[in-house]
């Protein structure tokens, strides 16, 4: 397994001063920066356009997750990918394209890391052709662009199925959780097989004054 | 016909700091803030979410005018209105959904201003059943969701027939202009019967050291 | 113009004893039978299938005004228009297909009378090629499928625009009108051109007790 | 395994008096009654609105098994489980919705039991990680929307697969069948694990004159 | 006006060799080719790929006018405009996108003749701010898409209203006439300003041993 | 196993001369020809029309495999069926319809060969209640309405999971391979289970001097 990896929601900052919150985060040692795009007809919400993870990305060193929770992702690959680097990873939903295996293809070949998003209820055999060449899942552990959700219990079953597909088949593969993530949630799921954490208002954006870089200890330290 | 205003594009302010912009808007005394919603399927990009504007309408006293560039807005209506006030408008394309009146009744019901969007080849012929009960028409001179593209010039023909639809039925009716919006271009769309200047990258947002106030002055200069 | 015809909108009967509805609308001298599908998509309700259709035509001889408030209404024409006859008449939205032309010219090679449905927003120049060949407009007041809407009085102009269309072009064409249709807002609709009133809860459907044949001769009489 | 139930198809039953069939089911002592919405895109028919639901749930005590077969069941739900109470049942299709997991959950949450339906080709692996928080399975044995179909005797193999899954971690588990489930068909579902009957025209609905206590007595009766 | 031409819908010429059709079409001197593309859901069918408008071109120097019967036609645009010049030209219709002006400018921003497909039941008013801009009008005179349908007179009246519009606005505009177009209907169309008649089975197509070169000039001598 | 077979994708042959190209594959003894139908949505690419499919069935009397690579196939399925015999196969993928079972149901009983298209990321979980009944399964080795890509290795396994499921269930089932198949894939193809190999530019389709019976005869001596 992979050492352990804070991956902030950046969408649950303040959006008043972003620029000052990707300062804080990476003064803090975040170790990845979660960046939410989101079309309103895949998930309820909007949120986060191209125009902004180019100012973000200029704006830290911190490497980017990009999670695409929209329907046909394919449309705006080239441009998104156009923005990162090798040290970046894009994740698409197999339910929101028909041709979820050229979609990751297309990430790599444009020199980005690749992840594919699971659903809650989405089976773990979505996988089964993909795997060998991806860089990380994003497993959900709530229903993507909801607010206020439980923590699904289950989806612990299915982070042991993928991490014991990946040990076989491509052992350096990161495994991120999202959703309700926080002291509580974490030592299941880092038991699990995960080792990437999206961290939101439950565990870090607890308003302008928390001390990122403590929170972001704390997160690593409730699995010991 | 109504006092010239101006509604600053906040998308084409500086993402890192949007609260300093929206305070910076505020000193300098813009009219509006105009707000895009775009879902990535109705125009090709995705920008600021619900919760965005959530907290944009906590910083500044600034009215809003939305623009929901996307299929579909009969979903977000509620959630989006019930963030607004009387003093804010939302903005709907008729291409967008088979029930405009309906949802602009639902807005109206809510108690936030409603206003009718016009794609650039669009006739005016749609606001015929709609004109009396809307407090705003959003002229697009050139496509939503495009960057760097040329003023239309047809527009302005139509822009006219809106005027004189309205001098007759609803003489309170605003009409903003929306795209290339500058110095050359405002006087032929005030003259034509625009009240509202929507101002993007070539008018206000130069760069953080522009003097807004100076800019937003020079726009409304320009027609004298 | 044509005689003033009543088309009770069985939707709004008792759905414990349609049968029973339809056999005293039949007493009660009812002139159509009002049946509405829809799909939940293109409005908001789900209801009245083709089969239901299919009893009904056989319980009761009053003609049937069918609306198809749904997308794609090409789908189910030949179904539908195979269980009715030359008395009967299809609605379709000119917003539902792109080819309302063709879907028409289907109806009425099947051997029914074909309609057009327009919305309240929807403009009279949708018809402009169309009225030559077809037998009735629906003339909606209020939004299809949803429930309790206020009378929208800018229809008014609209039925006069598309009776002036039809005295020159098809003077038979009969124009009905739908939504809140009552005492009160029937002399205008049918001042305006309209002379099928569809009537719903607030004119005949007034639960099991009522006196349809009162009802009926009351809303033809409010026009005297 | 649960007691052997038997759910009436009331769509299934005379149209012109939906209030006797239910009379006479409750009678006759059906243990649920199948409702089916089909919105004539994610099936061809559209059948059975909202609005019937709601009378028919106030005219009998049997409780419901309401059948979802549309796309974006999300957007009913909240009206329909309303509706509804503890012991009535809400199917949704797994390829209707890319948040089967969410709508699942808000079924619960208002108080109503949740249910999966399978489409034959359908596999059960999309239960994986909903089967625990479920009260029902509804089997199709026939493609649903389409009328006269055969019985698909694969689905055997998966029902024995579904129970067997049910047997681990969700004993209590409901497998309903729907698609000519007869004397002959009955014995194989059952056997297979089926403890609900779903009975349409070709077990119950005989016409007006069928002894439905004893044609649910002769399905229940099919199995010794 | 300007001189006849004939468009030759090489749909309807022999697939088995279209080599040897287009060479015949270039010695009977048709003026141009007519390309239908068609995605099988904004029509019925499903016809003639970009790759064999990409063989076609480079067999023939005779023009093309492309016609796109498909949603979304942006996505397309890049690719066949590439294989066209200044001589050929692409119609969109303005049913199948919310941006037709951005699409027709796309267009000939890439060096193409752009011009707008009309729909026998498409009223004239969606060219009001188009018209100046465009090469050509592609008015329908069936609908697109299916097979063996009667000439509609009403588009003549469409014709002379475009014409109208022309004559003050861009008095080079070609205007085309599409289906069922022969010694018949020519006549008309020509009166009422057509200049571009598409030609299929019905006037040049008639089999491998029709005269091309005798059928294209009986089509033009039928106007004198 | 079956014996080795080519299916020479004919929309990879000269569209200028589809007949004598069909003729040749006669002669150099095709065993099947392999027709893709895409409607530019479910595949980036439009080609090959129902029109065309008609006219090449009556040239050649080698069998058809026709590829469905488009969204709601069942649409179409009745013209395509009605054109075909039960020598010839259409394939259907799994995501392009929620109704799977019944389209290829509706084949047979149309008396043709019912398949399934399997995209490089589909999961052979989709057969498991669809394998009985039919006769040929495409698996795609590259992403289908791509040009130019390179063969994806993953599929060989799914290819030998597939023969296994085959081999007990099915054992006639025929398993064809498409997309860049050539000498140094089509050992690895064959190896795994794979015995029609649908032959394009890569290895038939070389230009119009290219001897078809040789390449053929290569194709399937690699595998010795």
């Amino acid at each position: 397994m992979n050492d352990l990896k804070v991956s902030a929601s950046i969408m649950c900052g303040n959006p008043m001063k972003f620029g000052w919150e990707l300062d804080k985060l990476e003064k803090a040692g975040a170790d990845l920066i979660h960046f939410d795009m989101m079309d309103g007809h895949y998930v309820e919400n909007i949120a986060m356009g191209i125009y902004m993870l180019e100012q973000m990305k200029k704006r830290t060193s911190i490497p980017f997750d990009v999670h695409l929770a929209m329907f046909h992702p394919e449309k705006h690959i080239e441009k998104i990918a156009s923005i990162l680097d090798e040290n970046d990873c894009i994740h698409v939903h197999p339910e929101s394209t028909v041709h979820i295996h050229r979609v990751l293809r297309d990430i790599k070949r444009m020199g980005v890391k690749a992840g594919v998003a699971i659903n809650p209820a989405t089976n773990e055999d979505c996988l089964e052709y993909l795997i060998d060449d991806i860089d990380m899942v994003l497993a959900m552990t709530v229903s993507p662009g909801f607010a206020g959700q439980k923590f699904i219990k289950q989806t612990l079953g299915k982070i042991e199925n993928i991490r014991k597909m990946a040990d076989d088949r491509n052992p350096d593969l990161m495994i991120a959780v999202d959703g309700n993530i926080n002291a509580e949630t974490i030592p299941g799921c880092v038991k699990a097989g995960a080792d990437v954490l999206v961290a939101g208002t439950s565990s870090i954006f607890k308003g302008d004054d928390a001390d990122y870089k403590e929170l972001i200890q704390k997160m690593k330290d409730s699995v010991k």
